[in-house]
């Protein structure tokens, strides 16, 4: 089966989706459609508002406009005409997405499969396994070491600072107690730290590392550390986006601890987000194949739909 | 639903299913079947050979046999009566094994998930996903720190040794190397460690150890470490059955390494390969309550069918 993708937004995950496409044997990219007229690409562009009219050319529509407003106002309409994959990751919202995709997919006999990537998608997916197999499961995740966006962005309002980001760590000893089987009683507030790298000049520092510790909610109950680098060394080492973290899950089993444990270290967020969204629309285009419709969560999805390979295959090779 | 179920067989992992049963609240025991006429259980016992009687009365059987002889000689009779689960671990004959659970339980209108526990099981699951993810993944799988069964009849084979067991361990170094993506040429015999901890006279100990680290396949290829002990010793620290291991899988994404790791540290292996059984016997009472029949691998049943809480309480409550 070949898939014939189309992709929806061209930010970091579409450009991300886009690469992932040209590396994989079972897919062809139709093209990308746009709010913007022209995009840096070699692929085909076409405007988002004529989209419906490739609706028969196109086998899965990556959906990688951002979760704030576009999904909400959008996503539901692209499911009306195609099979969508969206990476959605407001989770207290999830459900309400999942009812709106689950209507408009299913009375156009589409597939959508919603909120995949890392997190919501395939920490979502540990959670509830690791859940699923103890009688009194302890569950924790903890996320990093990541750039956090929000963060980032609450730091470079502070006035004097030119440059700025954030990364979330969490803290080692709070991921050895979780893996222990205390994992019980820790917040996420002490089981991360905030380590905040800045651009900005001597006289500053000072106020602006005051500023930012104290700052309520985003780092005042956090453990954060503040460090200032030149512009060179900023350039040099704060150009990514890595992120990733752990699920941790313990349960007693007769006197004895279980450790269940699911991590990511990602050198590239939009990147890894993408690999898990293209998987998911391998297995979109598969269940629409097959003659499903409706939404689906990452939980709903069979794991060997996932894969390039036949179910057979991988028996028969000992992946089983 | 209050699933009703019945246990074949009484070893250790009998003896597991049991305890969980008893702790679950949707699970009810109706009783073991054995081969022996007395257990040393609070529980039913029938005899196995009676156990089709009882098929109107059990919504799933877990098949706690053997996976040398007993699986293949017997799951498939039973798959005719029954909805199963079994722990089946022959990797090479999982192909097989289905076909043949999948014929007998299609033809009775059952439902068979075989293979479950946590290798085959969960590590299946985590090998197809991490694969799944990138155009050229690296994969390898660790087993360890756990005991091997096998490897600790080998050593009691050995003249002299009165007591003795057997620890697999994964190379610190191997893990590293895979997790940095470079886990390409890992073989499975440079990146595990035997130590072996004997009970013997000590005019034995410098043979014993000769014969044990050149046997052939068993050990000579690999690092192996034998340690005496006294009897006390062993009797207080050798009593266990701890398990569990890594899959790591990473992949290339435009030059950004991601790395996706799950684990697993068990103190005890019977009770947790149980764990992961009894998750999947939910899914089996479930699967067969939707109309399903025949044979289901881990990869083909979807994760929300081995939790206790609906798919819509999953997303309410933020766990999607
Ligand atoms: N589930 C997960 O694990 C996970 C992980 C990471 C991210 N996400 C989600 O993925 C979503 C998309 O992430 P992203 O990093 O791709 O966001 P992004 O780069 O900000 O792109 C979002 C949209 O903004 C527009 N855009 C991008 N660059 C632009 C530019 N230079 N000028 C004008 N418009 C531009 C694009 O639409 P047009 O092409 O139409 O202009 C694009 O679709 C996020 O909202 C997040 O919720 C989920
Ligand atoms: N997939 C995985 O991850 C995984 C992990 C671990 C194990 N396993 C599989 O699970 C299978 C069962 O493991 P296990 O540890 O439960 O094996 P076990 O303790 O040797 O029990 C196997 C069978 O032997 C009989 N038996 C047990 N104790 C006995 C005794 N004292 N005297 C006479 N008969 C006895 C029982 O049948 P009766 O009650 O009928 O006598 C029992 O069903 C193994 O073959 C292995 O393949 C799978």
């Amino acid at each position: 089966m070949n898939i014939k993708a189309g992709i929806v937004g061209y930010g970091n995950l579409g450009q991300a989706v886009e690469y992932l496409i040209g590396k994989l044997d079972d897919f062809e990219l139709f093209g990308i459609f746009s709010r913007r007229e022209t995009l840096d690409t070699n692929a085909t562009v076409y405007p988002v508002a004529d989209a419906h009219k490739y609706k028969d050319d196109i086998d899965v529509l990556f959906l990688c406009v951002g979760s704030a407003t576009d999904i909400p106002e959008q996503a539901a309409g692209f499911a009306e005409h195609f099979t969508t994959v969206d990476t959605y990751d407001n989770h207290s919202k999830v459900a309400e997405h999942y009812a709106a995709m689950d209507q408009a997919a299913k009375a156009n006999d589409n597939v959508a499969i919603v909120s995949t990537g890392w997190d919501p998608g395939l920490f979502s997916m540990n959670r509830v396994l690791g859940l699923s197999l103890f009688p009194e499961p302890i569950q924790n995740t903890f996320w990093g070491k990541g750039l956090s966006q929000g963060h980032s962005d609450a730091v470079r309002q502070v006035a004097g600072v030119r440059r700025g980001v954030q990364y979330t760590i969490p803290a080692q000893d709070a991921i050895d107690q979780a893996r222990a089987g205390n994992g019980q009683g820790l917040s996420k507030t002490t089981s991360h730290e905030r380590i905040v790298y800045i651009v900005a000049d001597a006289a500053d520092h000072d106020r602006i590392r005051e500023e930012i510790t104290t700052m309520p909610d985003y780092f005042e109950p956090y453990d954060t550390t503040v460090h200032f680098v030149s512009n060179e060394e900023f350039e040099r080492d704060h150009q990514g986006a890595p992120h990733g973290g752990y699920v941790i899950t313990t349960g007693d089993l007769q006197g004895h601890n279980a450790s269940v444990e699911f991590s990511l270290a990602l050198e590239s967020n939009p990147n890894f987000t993408a690999a898990a969204m293209v998987a998911f629309g391998r297995a979109a285009a598969r269940l629409k194949d097959q003659g499903n419709s409706g939404a689906y969560t990452v939980l709903e999805v069979p794991l060997y739909l996932l894969s390039q390979q036949s179910l057979q295959e991988m028996m028969e090779t000992g992946l089983v």
